[in-house]
């Protein structure tokens, strides 16, 4: 090994990820698809594939047991796969499940956190298939793979993305960002003053969009009954921006959207208002919505025009015409995928 | 939830895992087998499966990072679930892998580790297809699930073995927890006197049993060329009498083994002599040999016989005859299924 020593920070997160894809050698014509994309596609037979994707979440980083549900955590962990599965327009059927807990955690804690676990399966129609159960000397770890089923004309990737497509996202944006600033907020008075009891009543909504969210599937199925195949799809974990980012860049496009057609619910709103914080801002670079950004032909905008909690927020250009948001001041902005941790 | 706390250690983990797999609920007709053997199958349609198995390994649990080299670490976490695919008798074709690491890792450490996880899917005919890279608060966590293909009719199950089958066992046992006891005390000198050079040159053997194991695919393929399908199978990860525990439990059998038919390397012997420890203990009971064992059926001992590399160890018994170790002298003595950790 060489002497040099190169901190992660100083290339970053995604830096060390391309680093580390370079090397990835595909050997067998069955990997349809292998990193890059929200989930691996393996062909089948008869023009079946499985996708799967997997992530692992650690305490400290991805969840506070101070605020978190141990439930709640069990569904968000299922939930969080589930949404990558849905991403490729795929059906999630099994999942594995494993975890690594240290012994501050009873026999009681890990079956709260089996409830929630079982409750998303339920939820989400999957088998839990396997896993393993572990010691770990420090926090909780907790490792979930998915895997899902579809025909291969049916896999939506990111690079599909073609000029003039209609961009649409579903339900609303930036609710988990707040929820989790609220969720902050309260452990900071807690800490400063243990009798003072969370007043978190009237952040529900927010607060649920960042402890429990909710995969889209019911998207999934509704376009499959609309016969409508999106040309490109992302789930949006990382924040809208950073995803358009990513189907522009895989897609070889640009894309305008439109700061009056992004969906924000009210008390995402005001209470992002109430924090400070741009609420704008919290829709584009938030994250942790676990909705779906995906692109569709002209010819399919009539299909679901009349959508509820389907938004068109703008329109795929060509890749040098660039990424812009246009304001509600009619002006382009460039857009910024910043993600959340820069802030 | 209920306020009463139970504490892991009263249940033990085999007690966890057995609370927590009882609120499973299969779902899909799909899911041939869910938790309870080396891996899960999943029907493909046509006859195919794919099996899919998944590890957590956390530092300070799994390794030590004073003693286990990254590259070789990397290796060893492909190599453990490669060889629980090929315990189903199975082809692993594709793997995951998720990691967590926190900043005390440079980039060049993550890429140390990585070229073990090529190394290991390059020697193992692998596509590496998806994964996730993310911080870690505390140690290394490295999570792998490997998915393999098999006909359904070539599976092979814990659950198969009969009355009068051969029970074999590949390689030879007890070397990896030698290996680790050397390690081990090696590391505690180190430790005492760090201008103590580390003298592990009589144990290369044991050392790289314990650090980098190789799972036993060349047998599957060698099965197959033969024509022999096990009547059941596991990989030795827990120790050779946890595993013919779990066959005699699966399959509803008993088990007699003899003494002087266990695979012991003369290394491993005069190591664990050394080191004042049961060479037979640590064959029955040291784990993490990745060896396989298996049961056939008489019929096929002749296709089997002069290979170099599989032992037969003993012989499948009526459940009620119990499990029995007969031992060089000739006296047959209870198998006892205690694992290392109990040591």
């Amino acid at each position: 090994m060489s002497e040099k020593r190169t901190e992660i920070g100083e290339i970053g997160e995604f830096g060390l990820i391309d680093r580390l894809n370079e090397k990835i050698v595909i050997k067998h014509e069955t990997t349809l698809k292998g990193v890059g994309d929200d989930a691996a596609v393996i062909a089948c037979g008869e023009g079946k594939v499985k996708v799967v994707t997997t992530d692992l979440l650690m305490e400290g980083v991805h969840f506070d047991l101070s605020y978190a549900p141990l439930t709640h955590l069990g569904f968000k962990a299922v939930a969080v796969n589930v949404s990558d599965v849905a991403a490729m327009n795929a059906i999630p059927k099994h999942i594995t499940v494993s975890i690594g807990i240290s012994n501050r955690f009873s026999v009681e804690a890990v079956e709260a956190l089996y409830a929630g676990i079982n409750a998303a399966a339920e939820h989400y129609d999957v088998d839990v298939v396997g896993g393993d159960t572990t010691t770990s000397r420090a926090g909780l770890a907790i490792s979930i793979t998915a895997i899902g089923e579809a025909m291969e004309d049916q896999v939506v990737y990111r690079s599909g993305a073609k000029e003039n497509d209609i961009i649409c996202v579903t339900g609303d944006l930036g609710g988990a960002v707040v929820g989790l600033q609220v969720l902050e907020r309260e452990k900071q008075v807690f800490m400063a003053n243990p009798n003072m009891k969370p007043d978190l009543e009237k952040y529900t909504l927010v607060t649920a969009r960042q402890l429990k969210p909710d995969a889209r599937m019911d998207i999934i199925h509704e376009l499959r009954d609309l016969e409508v195949v999106p040309t490109s799809m992302m789930d949006i974990s990382d924040g809208l921006a950073s995803e358009l980012f990513h189907i522009c860049k895989a897609s070889k496009v640009g894309v305008t959207i439109y700061e009056d057609k992004l969906p924000i619910d009210q008390q995402t709103y005001s209470t992002a208002v109430e924090l400070n914080l741009d609420p704008i801002t919290c829709v584009l670079n938030g994250g942790e919505d676990y909705e779906l950004l995906f692109t569709i032909k002209q010819e399919d905008f009539q299909k679901l025009e009349k959508h509820p909690d389907i938004h068109f927020i703008g329109h795929v250009t060509k890749e040098e015409e660039g990424k812009f948001l246009v304001t509600k001041s009619q002006t382009a902005v460039a857009l910024k995928a910043q993600g959340w941790k820069h802030f």
